[in-house]
């Protein structure tokens, strides 16, 4: 290999980390657990990038307002008034009391929803036998890398809510699990990109009912076994398989733990369940 | 003059425009309006702020929700009911849709309060006679111009809202017009700063019922007289005041119009009333 050619090398595997970190509505419901959280993300050096989901508060707001939540296969279906709710609630309510609290630690934050610097496109999703209405599916040319890295070398750090657009001026609900983890694919090309799922248990469990059953490293062999065994639970299957595919797309690695725990990875320690891929 | 000081004045005199403009809820309020405006505002050249206020939506979801807007001297009092309804519609519902609006034109628009990037910090107002609430009230040290900057020069374009933080993890309610205006003051050391309020009159009007009776230049000599008049009306007054008071701190100048009108400033035609300061 000629010297070019090896500068070249060096310049490819010359990344900064990146960590992209996911919250979901149980630790946002909480308010002392979401102060925690975010003094812990604060203290995590580095490229970060915050994404939560929605919490109760919609839902609450909803009911308040005498619109029906309505699911289909535990999704939501996103009429037009609650379209305008979820922006309300997550896009301000929740997304802008994170961002004042983190500005409080001294996290310079942005926050953000897809719409905002273009930086996450979806497509309405088609109506087929459902009609999920204004929910926004991601493809692999969603997410503008480029334009957020931008952002983040003028030192801000963008803390994501689970709303993307159209580009022709919709706002459309999106799943945060699903933003976060084509946030880690698509930013996996300019950063040593690790994606943090932290919700209210310890990680993956052998068994829900017991906290200490955690299993602490999943390969995409044993993955299969534990799916074969019906050792994965419902809810996790699809967080689990959004992981596996940003792993087979060039992130890192997946830690999936508790939110109480993030502080772990400031001091080196490991925390939940990590995914990787031994092929 | 020698040669260095010769240069450092060009540099000095070679700041880039800067538009910062205002709306009102009026023009928020009519989906048509706002489109029409947000279309113009994207044609409009170089380096821009759109800053907006909150229309009636945040009063109808107030009222649906049984919470009492209370008002003194014509200014909300913003309990922690009203200040949750703000930033849910002004932050989320008004600031994203606008946002998705001018992505869709092709402006690079990253929808703000004042607690994202630290941009605008306030300190709660101080409880005398009233208790006003959660207001946020801005001083000379509130605009951090150098962080907007870094914003705007890595290609975004801030869109805010009305609302501000302490620093300490409290979002505050803060007018519109004064906000505007502070950022107009705080950026003129940076940019040739012309500040825009845009609105539902041609201007400021000798007979506010005569749309024709338009004022189109105003100095502050001749602003005296009008208030000795009594020309111009209570609503006016504060406008004018914040207008007055950027200009004689570095704005350019200050055009008060309408908003259809914004387009002219694109066609380099002049519109509605432009205070300047003659002294």
């Amino acid at each position: 290999m000629d010297k070019i050619n090896n500068d070249r090398q060096d310049i490819i595997e010359d990344k900064s980390d990146l960590y992209i970190i996911k919250i979901g509505g149980n630790v946002i419901d909480n308010s002392e657990n979401l102060h925690n959280f975010l003094k812990d993300f604060t203290a995590l050096k580095g490229y970060k990038i915050l994404v939560h989901g929605g919490g109760k508060v919609a839902t609450q707001l909803s009911e308040t307002l005498g619109i029906e939540a309505k699911m289909v296969d535990g999704r939501r279906i996103t009429d037009i008034e609650t379209l305008r709710i979820v922006t309300m609630v997550y896009g301000g309510l929740i997304n802008k009391n994170i961002v004042a609290q983190l500005q409080q630690f001294g996290t310079n934050a942005i926050g953000l929803t897809g719409a905002d610097g273009n930086f996450i496109r979806t497509k309405k999703r088609p109506v087929t036998t459902i009609d999920y209405g204004f929910v926004g599916d991601m493809d692999e040319r969603s997410i503008d890398a480029a334009n957020i890295k931008r952002l983040m070398d003028a030192g801000f750090t963008p803390a994501f809510c689970a709303i993307t657009h159209n580009g022709e001026g919709q706002l459309l609900n999106t799943n945060a699990d699903t933003i976060a983890s084509a946030l880690a694919v698509a930013l996996s090309k300019l950063y040593n990109t690790t994606l943090i799922y932290c919700f209210e248990k310890q990680g993956v469990l052998k068994d829900i009912n017991d906290e200490s059953s955690l299993i602490e490293e999943i390969d995409p062999k044993r993955y299969e076994e534990l799916k074969e065994q019906q050792i994965i639970h419902s809810g996790m299957l699809p967080k689990l398989d959004n992981a596996f595919t940003a792993i087979a797309c060039g992130v890192k690695a997946v830690i999936i733990g508790h939110a109480e725990k993030l502080g772990h990875l400031t001091e080196n320690k490991t925390f939940g369940t990590r995914l990787i891929n031994n092929a």
